[in-house]
């Protein structure tokens, strides 16, 4: 078992043995304890921390859930198997008093296990539902299979059209970074414009890994991003619709997001670049556009105030995209043809940032 | 440029060339000219059929938009190229007089087409947003690359545990079946539950290959489902929650969809079989379950009016839904332990319809 989901077992049981009443000790998740570091630029957890002590029935009850958690991670190690947190919510039907009362509940005290030990849930052998996103470009991954071999595959040459779908696990233990041949990564919202420039062969023309991360990406998809970055030290830049909402998209790779504050550090991209649609784009290109509705109106007025945006480029663009009032998405780009995207936008937005 | 497009374009040529007003026809899409054929078991039109003649602005207007579509085609056929249907949308801005609305009038006239033409959209180069339905076992396929070259892929090897990503064009001309040692296909609802049978090695152990549908299936995925059954013998089996929107899942795999009714020969799979979770499962397996909301029950009423759900079985399987207002997940056989629905629901359901 991992040392650190042992040690927690450990520690029950020497309370147990002498005599004490068995507690856990996690960092407070009340937002006041969640901070951004501007230095770093990122979320992070603050020092408070919460005692949970079996001497009250419901924390008593709760630990005992942890422990039957923990037991259930143990036997997926041991069979080396993985678990939805959707079945892990059903097989607890069948632990007596440790059965959740709904998936909030174990969902939540999967994420006290994570801030407790530091792991990913992944690495507990638990993973969300389904994600998809794909990628595909010159670079070589080995990816161990199911049936425990390393398998070797170069997303550009052993993969169709559509590109390697990225696993639910992608810590260095499941997924190998073997070699590669391009000079940065392009993260695209939606799967029109990946496909548009896959077809286009933009991954080749300008030398870059293009991942469709589906919209607000998935906890993978923002992992293998920061390894990518980490590790081979490649720039992620990052092209999306132009809204709130996909702001939001940017800001969850670079900075990452208050839920997964305890994971920042492997889950977010300080340096990314954002090169998606801004309301000077569109004044500039002439997109066509949709007009801001409310919701829209509200979310660039929360982001103002959102430390995240607190710079002088995307105060200029929201408060450009307030006034003009209008959104517009990736695909309007396709009113100047096809290739406009490969052949004009994406080299003029990647040389205001230095790529070329 | 394809025969049956070019010869819309030269019929209307004829006509102007000869003095006479120029027209299309196609067959009525009022919902009276759609049919269930009983005794192949999908939903087809009757021989019901309209000409729009350009004497009026507006018919003329739309005849001017689809060979404004037609021109878009030929394009992209020279150009080796495919556009999402947002991507013509937007493309239309530079049309002039032939500039769509909203896209609901460009994805509508798209389906005429299909109606005139008896071709896939796809086969004209236009294709929906991605979709990413997957699938792994034992098949060996050649894709048609964006480079012109065939790739070999088989499906079981070649691909991470994440399976083959289904393409969105899937005819002969894009994807071939080279060969396979599977008995069968099972089409699965969920992602979770595909992760789970492909951990528990589900299509080595029972011969399968095992397809993710991604809930309603895309047209894409049910073409292939169509191509394998109809190509290679195999027969469908299908997966799913036990809940009346999973029905019409089937249903819609099965006998095609009122909205595709001119592509039912390709798209419907008429044979197709039935394991997902039924209300006698519910009772047989006392699986976790939850209440039906007004919702459920509003449309279970409406599938005993529905001819496709019209058979002793589903009859009594909705009347017993009803009655005990309850539905059930595919994951909610995790309450028996992880590998309860490869060794034992799955068999017995699958011994049933004959397959051991």
């Amino acid at each position: 078992m991992n040392d650190k989901l042992k040690s927690i077992v450990e520690d029950i049981y020497q309370d147990i043995i002498n005599g004490r009443i068995p507690k856990v000790e996690l960092k407070s998740r009340n937002k006041e304890n969640i901070v951004f570091d501007n230095l770093i630029g990122v979320w992070k957890y603050g020092n408070e921390a919460v005692k949970r002590y079996a001497s009250k029935a419901s924390s008593a009850l709760s630990i005992l859930k942890m422990l039957y958690i923990i037991d259930f991670v143990d036997e997926m190690e041991r069979g080396k198997k993985t678990s939805t947190l959707r079945e892990m919510y059903y097989i607890s039907e069948g632990w007596g008093l440790g059965k959740f009362q709904n998936q909030d509940e174990s969902d939540l005290m999967t994420e006290d296990l994570e801030v407790m030990t530091g792991l990913l849930r992944e690495e507990m052998h638990l993973r969300p539902e389904e994600n998809g996103a794909s990628l595909i470009g010159n670079i070589t991954i080995e990816e161990l299979n199911r049936k425990g071999e390393w398998k070797r595959i170069n997303c550009r040459d052993d993969v169709g059209d559509a590109g390697y779908t990225i696993p639910s696990n992608v810590e260095a233990e499941k997924l190998k970074f073997v070699g590669h041949d391009v000079d940065f990564v392009l993260a695209i919202e939606t799967g029109g414009m990946f496909d548009r420039l896959v077809e286009n062969g933009f991954d080749e023309k300008m030398r870059s890994l293009l991942v469709h991360i589906k919209g607000q990406p998935a906890r993978s998809t923002k992992r293998l991003l920061n390894r990518l970055n980490k590790e081979l030290g490649l720039p992620i830049v990052v092209f999306t619709d132009g809204d709130p909402w996909s702001f939001r998209i940017f800001a969850s790779i670079a900075y990452g997001a208050i839920k997964t504050a305890h994971l920042s550090e492997i889950l977010a991209t300080p340096n990314s670049s954002f090169i998606g649609i801004t309301a000077s784009d569109i004044l500039r290109y002439e997109l066509p556009t949709d007009k801001l509705n409310e919701r829209d109106i509200e979310a660039l007025n929360a982001e103002l105030e959102d430390p995240r945006f607190n710079t002088p480029f995307w105060r200029a663009e929201i408060e450009t995209m307030l006034k003009i009032g209008k959104k517009a998405e990736q695909q309007a780009l396709a009113k100047y043809g096809l290739d406009f995207v490969t052949d004009t936008y994406l080299p003029e937005k990647l040389a205001e940032i230095g790529i070329e």
